[in-house]
């Protein structure tokens, strides 16, 4: 038996640096970024400060790291804060919030949409008291991951941003995805950031970049964050190269279409297959089977790579998958009967 | 205008020590608890640890201590736990949760009953992951405040920690009023704590007791526990005068059953002038109003004092509040036409 | 072969409540002091605020949970805090000022006298700096335990508090003794707490209260506290009952110079028996031996009881042991040939 | 006047990636590191274990995340630990062992050597007590930065890791600089590990990788550091790129010895010149200024570039430093009559 070769649709971070990546990353110049600022570094900073709305930005090692130093910054002693259930933050970052940031979550419902609560629910559970638990930040995900990629369009934003000024919240935007948001919504992504006191975006899923996220907000939040950076060791030196990846990455926003496209594609096949999947917005496919492990491996065998997610499979398309991709794994999936 | 004597309801541990409870204060054999253990000091644990069926006990300032010191113990860096939606660990502790344990939250739902998760929602939250979350912690209220001081019957409780104990949690009882549920079931405390790692019982609250909390478990447990209680800042020194009255409070277990029939009278009375109230199985009783708010301030100003809780009205009745007044309240309440 | 009566000179704590002190327990006015404040409490925390020139004051079940609240207070993220070594904050609090309050503490050298660093210590180890430490807190002990209940005289405590404020450290004062200190000094408490942000007092040492110590400092500082009080468990119901021994025992602040008396009598005794010891500026005694261990075992036969600290013995005079017992406790070490 | 070109002594992390480390990362082979391991990863890991001596080895971003995650792993609630004073862990890392590994320091004197205490004072320090401090952990540094790179020679740490085993503690090395110690020692660097439950070293410092240190352990122990790093935010994603310079760089221990044979000559001409400097071991030399300050600006000037540490000047030789550069260096101090 041949074996097939994989097709990964586990994580829009599979993707590999292309020849033009790394050749920007030879180039690069570059400083002591914990000493003085490597140039290629700033430069990224700048750029997606610029492109997030923001004045000032930091590259961070991970997105996780980003919403971190962004919880530790917001949250003080036992500080509730409120996130959409089944949130980055709450659920994939190893309880970091609580643990490290001392944050106490309250979980809201997908009362407005997939992943996306209601402005009266974040008002409901806004309040804070003397007595029990003061409430000081709205955790936000956009595109949001375990509800299928799902986009949160800006004037539900802008209404959610709102209704967390009114209990006097603080915003944090975790906005991994937040370019697939943008260009499923035909918006640049300042759009999508409006209110918020800290953004979080990643160089390193659907752009492609080895290496990197980023964090973008004020400049006295971003000198802060900075030294969080440091405290947690994510201070580098010669970050320039990967800078310089991020920088290249930063051109492909637009090329994200093209995983739209496939996502959507892929989910149509499966529909007609019989599968029972969400309509993606974005690049993410969640599909609901009987026995997911079973699924998943199954998958394995026919060499179509996937994940789980929430009680479903999530399939991510991206730049190193492409629409031929698509095409051969759906063939398999219904050769293989699944 | 007269001013009119305050029945107050807001909780039952508002309730004064009286001269029995003072004469076995001032009379208490005392030592130095935090250097060799005051001698009142050791037969209180002893007597709780048995009425609670564990080895070991160990009195602390208050039931949030000791909810505190379990999840310390029992929780490392960043663990899920679990929790019915509106546990005082959850709600009511100033997110030390969170913030000195360092875990993580999951509230469950209520869907087997007011305060109380099923089996299988414990199953289904109690998985852990390398790669995600680690859970390691059951925390079960009985009863249950914000549900109304609802009891968890014993069967349930059973189900309730076999299931965890299929995921491998631990479990924590937080017992503050465990007396009042064994009162309500007829059985004794022991018979709810089965299958507990740690439970938290409160001797201040329906039992009358001035100050003071106790947290039971295995010796091994409260061999840490004490030396957590001094990092808190919870060991003290005499505390045998206040251990003499958690000694008075614990022979009142009984008594309780009149604040149950008092919670239940008051309860009808509220529901035949046509409040929507729910049907106590202890001694509290909330109501929802249109505005709580309002409604707390009109009850204050005919002397009937409340409190606000999960956006109702609760009343609690407790050893200083006899049954003439809640005849009384009542009275007011109609003749004010609340 | 007879037993001695035990001479206990462990420490102050083990002093137990008198009649006329079980007498005002008894008596006491008391309310939900977690609710709306006790009144007895209240009355203590205005005396004591008072006493020690502050705007306000709350009770807490003890000295080291007055020092951690005072300490989470202080400290941000990482916050470097100065200390003289030996401190009880450094070394008898279990870390929590590292755990719990996230300090990172540098220990100052007694290069001023017993227990106390030079002004010009406090500004070299004073200084912050944005790619290391943040220095921001100074965390005196008057008197100092482990120096033998070393005294610092208000002009060294005025220069320490200057050289601290030029460095923008803020000032805690840790005088779980600050009333030996007074006494011995012939001054008011309050004229040793210049420039503090915070003091902690004990009641239940050489006062005599079964339970309790204070903090006191700034309405708003207050204001926080009472809130840290809770999250921590601190918080207690009818705390009047142990507010009111409080009041008994500052009325006995002057009865100290007993204690001071009777310790000088006993270093004197044991230095004419050859002992090598400290001269006791207050109520403590530190001796020097070969063999701690074997000491405190010899001492324990004869019934004279101590403790060790800091690799000595320590001896602490306190209400419950008069000059007689200190005449007999030499008489036993003469006799014993120890 | 011209600007002259400058030298930067400041630290040896300030070194480039040259052509040959450029070229191994755009052609490395990478995979997804969180999800399931970088094949390049897996081979810097492996090289590293075996070159310090250990079961495993895990990439981190930095040499503070690598001893902020041992310090997580080793320490629990409030646990005290030693390390001699100055030490990276206690001064240059933001008071994360305070703050985010919850730890008490100990520092140690150097009483056998600069950077190191005799094994007797680990012993004095290494006690435990159930009533105060619980001491786990000795964490060493070799080479010592603020002691100027000394090296702890392999008896001296086998005696200190003998007397930490003692007292039951488990040894961590922060050896961010241990590449040196090895060269200056003419020894493989495994020499320098023995015992140690965990070790540190830099790829990014002498050795002149970009970005990237590793800890070296068991392989219980690196699992659960794959999992914190995750939680702190260092898990990368095609890590690869950074590993392929690692490779390149441990293929240039060697090399170090160049910047030893450079360090000495600073010293001796700066000596010379009557420069009060330490004698260096490594690639370290500190100058005692009167005014570190007023001496930081002068040398800045003429393009010299170093840093304070300690009260001192100091200096650092690297491989983007020749022998030729300390040349001018020297004669641009002497000619500006610094």
């Amino acid at each position: 038996m041949t074996k097939l070769a994989p097709i990964d649709l586990r994580s829009d971070t599979v993707t590999r640096p292309d020849a033009q990546m790394s050749a920007a990353m030879a180039a690069a110049e570059v400083g002591d970024d914990v000493l003085d600022h490597d140039p290629t570094m700033r430069a990224l900073e700048e750029r997606v400060a610029q492109l997030l709305g923001t004045a000032a930005a930091l590259w961070v090692p991970s997105g996780s790291m980003g919403n971190l130093i962004s919880l530790m910054l917001h949250l003080q002693r036992g500080d509730r804060f409120l996130s959409p259930r089944g949130a980055h933050v709450l659920a994939y970052e190893f309880g970091s919030a609580a643990w490290l940031a001392g944050g106490m979550p309250q979980p809201l419902e997908w009362n407005a949409g997939p992943g996306r609560p209601t402005p009266e629910t974040v008002r409901a559970h806004g309040e804070s008291s003397y007595d029990t638990l003061r409430t000081t930040l709205l955790c936000l995900e956009n595109t949001h991951n375990s509800a299928g990629g799902a986009v949160t369009p800006p004037h539900e934003h802008a209404q959610l941003a709102a209704a967390a000024r009114e209990r006097g919240l603080r915003i944090h935007l975790d906005g991994a995805r937040i370019w697939n948001a943008a260009v499923a919504l035909g918006l640049p992504p300042a759009a999508l950031t409006v209110g918020a006191d800290s953004v979080q975006a990643c160089l390193s899923k659907g752009l492609g970049a080895p290496v990197g996220s980023v964090i973008a907000g004020g400049a006295d939040f971003i000198g802060e964050a900075r030294r969080v950076r440091r405290m947690l060791g994510g201070g580098v030196r010669q970050g320039g190269v990967l800078a310089a990846a991020g920088l290249v990455a930063l051109d492909r926003i637009d090329a994200l279409a093209t995983d739209h496209d496939n996502a959507r594609l892929l989910a149509e096949g499966l529909a007609e297959h019989g599968w029972s999947v969400t309509t993606p917005q974005t690049n993410i496919v969640l599909a609901a089977v009987p026995d997911v492990g079973l699924a998943l491996e199954r998958l394995t065998a026919i060499g179509v790579r996937a994940v789980s997610m929430s009680g479903q499979i999530r399939f991510v398309t991206h730049r190193d998958v492409t629409k031929a991709d698509i095409g051969e794994a759906l063939r398999r999936i219904k050769e293989a009967g699944l």
